[in-house]
């Protein structure tokens, strides 16, 4: 038979597809599985968005624009404004999610073999987006015992080589929850300066900041027009992730430009998803108000009842909705499928995400489990007795 | 500032784009432009789809499944059987479009330097996912003489290399409206086999077809499981061309498995298209009766009236809603543009697709235009005798 390609061998799986037929078994026994693993929240998109789907009058779905309709984007720049990032509606490129925007991106400035830094533990599909473009993904390493703050510049700086094209922060961060400090922004903004780099930054979580904490976003810095490239989502914004529209933002036309023929050749973002967003861009203040306080609420049972657990250590998240946390265990790989093929408390168990597949240095973060917080607070504090039930028995 | 991608700078922009200011500025002027030159079809969307989308009840819309659901996917393998080609669910990955999912065939089976047959002109995307995967595109030449018939294998062998992984044919054809035989596809498929490569067929207008033509599919061929994978789409099939919805099938479960990877990065196809793409089929054969019949009428009346005007020279299709068109001119690019920029008939005129971004030898296709034939019978006729006036006045 013909032979598959080399990149499509190399291309990851996600942290937890191994991890998926074990929950799927336990399920069909009829245990409980509560799914700390995932980054889908429970909370409901804005019914202006819905809305707006629902009472549609298409009567030919047809193609939208490539780059997404003017009014969208123009819109779309009424909302940066908001957020004190000023831009036009053509330094915007909608796109078929975060997921497409950072592909096209990473398209539009690298060849095979060239070098974007990330600090680690890092977005998993960060690996394979620069798989399938060659592109080597090289780690500077933060660590929990910092919460996961920005990695000092000079360890940056000693892994620039002449291939090296782009710094990528996710701010604020998954799997970390850490948020980038002003300090931190401006430091990288010096560095790609310097080194003539891009500094792309995706904020997709923008909105999750919690105690007082601000979000600064690449795009507050001046001088950095043509070097800071956001990615970004409606996704987690508006709990709208099987929307699937996202956009570039970029002052930078030559990058834009270079993106937009990638768009073109996909033709164009799903129509009915564009409605919907679009619509999104009216949701209330209130919703997000709603919402922030949920996270905070959750965010704060999560991080109490895990402390309350022997040798084990959190990261205490300043955003987005994840946190990593250190285990009394050596392999978070095998720890979570024992969770999900052989554990039960009360016909009940929970599925983690192992997380050495959030970092790319070899044996990193295998006493490391990523939790996100999309459950609500009963369940979570369930989970978490299940967890410290589970570390009691559990001998690796 | 930092350099965009060599890739980037090398993407083809589409055919039509430097022509979209021209039309935009003409009508701004108040002339009324056909558009002959886009595959976007004024047929309607089935109402079965669209009220799946109107009457939906989500609350939260969230991720859906990176392979497509297993309830979509069983429905499809349902909606194969009645087209004869045997398969199974999970013979299926359900994509954002047939781009993607010719996307993610391109990425699962060739790595950079990797080249593909295509008989040329083809669907000018084709170019663009090549050169975002960093491969090679070999055209081998077909004529309007001959209809735009597969070329001879003996021209297919002699383009083999150690480097070549694939052919990629669209049947029927966009630009040319060509339906391969069966003896054709036979010849293909044991190409394929000899060779050992795999045999891509973008499928997407396989219900267009005229004449009592029926479409054969390489998935009829027996022995082919490993080398045959299919692209489609339901696009063009239902006037979904928003919807964003597609798929790949193959019996070649490495392929499969690889594509699911790339398909997993990008998390899920998106889900309201999903709901619309699910209840398509559900469509009536009554709507597929109408929309066949409208097409042929209009391709009767297109064919008719070209042939009418002298020295031009009409491949006749069969399938599709496309066909190439040679003028008695030099420069089917400054043409185009002088009907935008120029020409006027009682204040109208016509955009067509100048073929030569259809073809990727240098120089071919220069005297023809890609016309689809998506506008109603009326506005055909007139586009045809705009079409006739122009070229009774036009020197190059």
């Amino acid at each position: 038979m013909p032979n598959i390609s080399r990149k499509g061998q190399l291309m990851p799986q996600s942290p937890i597809r191994k991890l998926v037929p074990y929950a799927e078994k336990a399920k069909k026994e009829g245990v409980n599985v509560y799914h700390l693993n995932i980054g889908q929240p429970d909370i409901k998109t804005p019914e202006v968005a819905l809305n707006a789907v629902k009472n549609n009058s298409l009567v030919t779905l047809a193609y939208s624009r490539s780059d997404g309709s003017d009014t969208y984007r123009t819109k779309l720049a009424g909302y940066y404004k908001k957020h004190d990032i000023h831009v036009r509606a053509d330094d915007i490129l909608v796109t078929t999610g975060g997921s497409e925007a950072l592909f096209f991106t990473f398209g539009s400035i690298m060849d095979p073999g060239d070098e974007v830094i990330i600090p680690e533990p890092f977005y998993a599909n960060y690996n394979g987006f620069s798989t399938a473009q060659g592109v080597k993904v090289v780690p500077v390493a933060s660590n929990i015992e910092s919460n996961f703050a920005l990695p000092p510049i000079a360890d940056f700086e000693a892994l620039i080589t002449p291939k090296t094209k782009a710094i990528l922060i996710c701010n604020p961060g998954n799997p970390t929850g850490y948020l980038y400090s002003k300090s931190e922004i401006k430091q990288l903004a010096i560095l790609v300066k310097k080194h003539d780099l891009f500094l792309i930054s995706d904020e997709v979580y923008r909105e999750f900041t919690y105690d007082g904490h601000v979000h600064y976003s690449i795009m507050h810095e001046k001088n950095l027009e043509l070097n800071a490239i956001i990615i970004d989502s409606v996704s987690k914004r508006y709990s709208m992730c099987g929307a699937r529209i996202g956009c570039i933002v970029t002052k930078n036309k030559t990058v834009l430009e270079t993106a937009l023929k990638f768009a073109q050749a996909r033709l164009s973002p799903p129509t009915y998803a564009l409605l919907a967003s679009e619509a999104a861009l009216e949701t209330p203040d209130s919703y997000f108000n709603e919402v922030i306080s949920e996270y905070v609420e959750r965010r704060n049972v999560l991080v109490e009842e895990l402390e309350k657990i022997d040798g084990v250590k959190v990261a205490n998240p300043k955003g987005a909705f994840y946190c990593i946390v250190e285990l009394p265990i050596n392999d978070s790989d095998v720890f979570a499928q024992w969770l999900l093929e052989k554990f039960r408390f009360k016909n009940e168990t929970i599925m983690v995400a192992p997380a050495a597949g959030f970092y790319s240095t070899e044996g990193l973060g295998k006493n490391q489990v990523r939790i996100a917080y999309v459950l609500n607070k009963k369940d979570l504090r369930t989970s978490v007795a299940i967890l410290k039930a589970a570390l009691s028995q559990y001998k690796d």
